[in-house]
């Protein structure tokens, strides 16, 4: 009997590879995807030294094609694709006149473009079979557009967007669509490093521990299928919102 | 070593059911309040029939004294108040010149300041420890006042402010305040009884499980402070929204 | 041939006042009421040196009798009910633990239950005729459950169902039904004395000058019918949002 | 003295024309923007015959160059640009897996990046000016995401997002940014092409009339500074919402 697949898109950072980590125990075959996938390495090798399955995939998430032939891959190499958790962000801040298009077309091509493209093969493959789960990962910036964030709000907006129309397109063919917002710092060597302040609330639990997002996501996935959460907002206790 | 309590306020569906008992066999002291006592006898039956602990009681949740009460009589009688979940409903529709002046202040005092006295008193009673978790359920009128819903939405929307105004003050108090979104029917005698094409669809997962319900309602409890959820929504795979 | 005429619930402040007067000079009969007659004397004075038609009524906006004999004089004594608006406030902030329920219960009254009088009478006469329209005032507070705004927020989500379910409801039977949003300190005497930095804004164009409130409702009420706006947003240029 | 300008891209269809043909009756040069130039020659003349002024502009809104070199032409051949009114639309309807990715990003291109384009530059020009308006055309899948509608509801949700951090950032620096919520079918030989059904509606008003749109648009430009709107629905009396 072979393992079913879930495949974490972005799965660089500290939330991607906790995610990956939550279903690899849980008997998922964890495949795990970016640009460069020489740096997925020590990822895999955590998973594995934990006990699960991974496999790494090197793989740019805003070209259609190799959207295209990852899933293929995986569904050929690996097993049915189960799960699908997007998970690429693109966090800028430029007041509107300093906003390049290069970056706004850029910023969108990660998080939106490269959502649609993975959401669209997820469901390629998971609706004849009238089962499984895609999460998008969303953000504060989801449901409102700040000062600054023309471009990163831009591509959440249109992500919750996807989020909300393959939901009610999928729903009745069996497939859970759902969408985070996660809403508040995330425990990562990022935050760590370019916001030290916010960084010391972790002694608090004042930022997002990326394990009890993967908790959170797992949950979503157990759902049964009366009791579907559609968007699902996450946020530390003391976070002012 | 007593068990903590936990009170519903709004007992007496199948939901408020099925909510005391998952968290009585986690190990509370579920209490359950209707304002007819009696009428609970059949549903602390079950739960000590499972094996957990359960108080009935007779409590009108619309007078002030009687919530006061209420939650002094819990913490001195069974133990501090852990997790409070409101649970009443008040579904009606008229057009909005057949809604009486009666219907309408009934309903808002029902389904909103019952909420409003449960949730002041439970957080007056957990602030002081610094924890506790406050749910309040809410429905698709939370968010939307449809044709012939001035009266329920409009008490649906109070309770959803209210959640959201605590959720705002007590967070950083350590009180996990969240309000969950019911969109769909329920599996309940209400809905056997006066919908019976819709409760067809219980065959194919197409209404709630009540028991699905207390599960993530558990969930929420259970949730890391540092992963909170404010807002729940619940709805069948096939249910449109 | 007799004036149509114009009703303002709550209009003993600056913006009820500027809303009746704006309507004078188009040509209505302005109909002001509030609970105290006598403190209306002035603004009809005013409406009348300016040329215009007014009447006052002394009506507890609260009380379902009341509200519907302030319709039926309209109706009688001065001409077809052709506007409704209501204006009633009860901006109050408390920590939850401190509101009562004598305040919670009275917020709600106030700018709640007797926005449903109004509009409830205001329908039942427009109807039969197939037009009219009702203008509810809303505030930051009917979007946003703030800290401490349990009550007034509670209030003014439900005065919002109550707009969106009446304006579901009526607008096909071509009655338009609108809720404004005034996000920002309007020019009063309440933020004169209370808010004097706020104030000071005035200076600026940063608080909302009440005429300009009237104008936007005058431009709602003149909308043709293939083209109504149902919710408005009011705010001054640098306010924060 | 020469006429301040005022820019419509996307004025192809009957609403960017009635818009152009509105401000040209009120003194502003009407600049006209769309891919060919040649298509804008009837509404210039038809500008020209209401004794107004207007100047076409073959530009592609998608290309970075292209929308700089607009804005400056404008300002150095027509005068100050007091008003951008971003109209260009591209709705369409496909399922998830029909959605090709060609589709995804020119609809995207057209109805989102097109809008941070032309923003952008009005943004350039106007704030060193402190003032100006800045109006961006939404649609009912700017708020909702439908069944089938993920590129466009996608780009309308991005370009929503575009308009409040562009509010948040440049209201206090005196440019009014607005979005409007066209919540129906409008008058265009579009619907009545492809709708006819929806087009038999006209008769009772039951679709917008695109003179009344540029109504209101006129109207959000006249808004005193402080008594802005940011989100304007405008819907006819019959529609469902």
């Amino acid at each position: 009997m072979s393992k079913p697949a879930m495949l974490v898109v972005g799965a660089g950072d500290a939330t991607g590879g906790a995610i990956a980590r939550r279903f690899a125990r849980e008997g998922y075959v964890a495949c795990v995807s970016r640009r460069k996938k020489e740096s997925l390495a020590d990822l895999v090798a955590r998973i594995e030294a934990e006990g699960g399955e991974a496999r790494a995939f090197g793989s740019d998430a805003r070209d259609e094609e190799q959207a295209v032939a990852l899933v293929d891959t995986i569904e050929q190499e690996v097993g049915p694709l189960e799960v699908l958790v997007f998970n690429i962000g693109a966090n800028v801040n430029f007041p509107i006149r300093d906003t390049t298009a290069r970056v706004y077309r850029k910023v969108w091509e990660m998080a939106a473009f490269a959502g649609f493209l993975a959401g669209r093969e997820a469901a390629r493959v998971m609706v004849p079979r009238g089962r499984g789960t895609i999460i998008f990962t969303g953000a504060t910036a989801s449901l409102r557009g700040g000062r600054g964030f023309s471009a990163f709000a831009g591509a959440k907006f249109a992500l919750r967007a996807l989020a909300q129309s393959m939901a009610r397109e999928l729903g009745p063919e069996g497939i859970h669509v759902a969408h985070s917002i996660i809403d508040g710092a995330i425990d990562t060597a990022f935050i760590r490093d370019n916001f030290p302040q916010r960084y010391a609330l972790k002694e608090q639990d004042g930022i997002l521990n990326p394990e009890h997002i993967a908790d959170a996501y797992w949950t979503l996935h157990q759902q049964p299928r009366d009791t579907w959460t559609h968007e699902l907002d996450l946020r530390p206790w003391m976070e002012t919102f």
